[in-house]
């Protein structure tokens, strides 16, 4: 095996081990032990637990960036884009479980120089939403004042699906990603909006 | 200080530490070096770390309880229901972060009975949500079709705040929680919704 394939299969096996027991609850030996290898052969490919720990934060950014790229690659009017990139986040967060408890659990333990750059990456992916929701208020298609917060609320609703989504369950992941999407830009008022008087005669 | 007073001491305690460090990063000993309390004496109020973070998401249960209480506790129309309502919910999270990071992160760690009885003050928790929606739905006011999706993803929007809001930041809880009911009810396309096509002349 390459030290290439060896590191993606460490990273692997701790995305796993971190996702389901906790950072905090996982041993490196226990990384290894999943692996059928020694705790200090595992040593030879990474430098610490939280290497090991930033390594798994960075895979999960880069399925985000290259889901979210392939989600704005088109045409299509903003309302749509938002759909896509619904679609895309809320495909890697399901596809990936484990790997988005660390993301969005554990990513905070990782230390400097390294939880900067992964700060910055999420500064990044997040500006990659409100660009989208910028086009669409300046195109008509979007009415909502701040900015900044509907991307942040945009993503919070996305963001959760890890904590509840069951790959076994009923739902699947398209249909979850298109009722967030319908939520988030109709609301949850009808489509008529009856005034309260209207409605409740 | 009564027995009493002493518990409700030690689950502030591990409260705090629990979820600044993580509940596996924390020890027993660290809760009671936080209150200058031996180990061994802590044990005469608690009987395990799994009960203090039992205790723990317990009161976090309780606040949501209570504040959800006093939201709907008007005779207003559902809309303005589910305005109290977020605000209730997000004043909790604000008022509490740490409590409401081992609420949301760490209430899978407590084993049954315990996580039975605690998942059963969750379903009940998000019963009130379903059911304010769907007197919205019944009278008029909220058009969505999946009353139970709609709910989730309401709490989703809330629930995601303790991940991003700074009690040092520029937004105060009560602006959150108007941008959140905002987003909920009408989704980001305008008021006016005109067509793809008039939107792009």
């Amino acid at each position: 095996m390459t030290t290439t394939a060896r590191a993606h299969e460490i990273t692997t096996a701790a995305e796993q081990l971190f996702g389901r027991q906790g950072y905090h609850a996982t041993t490196i030996r226990q990384v290894a032990g999943a692996l059928d290898l020694q705790g200090g052969s595992l040593y030879a490919h990474v430098s610490s637990k939280e290497a090991l720990l930033a390594a798994v934060v960075e895979r999960s950014a880069d399925r985000f960036d290259s889901a979210m790229s392939a989600a704005l690659d088109c045409n299509d009017d903003p309302s749509a884009q938002l759909r896509h990139a619904v679609a895309a986040h809320v495909g890697v967060i399901t596809e990936n479980l484990p790997a988005a408890t660390v993301y969005f659990q554990d990513w905070r333990h990782v230390s400097t120089p390294r939880l900067r750059r992964l700060r910055h990456r999420r500064d990044a992916y997040e500006q990659r939403w409100r660009d989208l929701i910028q086009t669409g208020v300046g195109e008509g298609h979007f009415g909502c004042t701040d900015v900044d917060m509907a991307a942040r609320l945009c993503l919070s609703t996305c963001n959760w699906v890890y904590q509840w989504f069951r790959p076994d369950g009923e739902l699947t992941a398209d249909t979850v990603a298109e009722q967030i999407a319908g939520l988030l830009l109709d609301g949850l008022r009808p489509a008529s909006r009856p005034s309260i008087e209207e409605s409740t005669k």
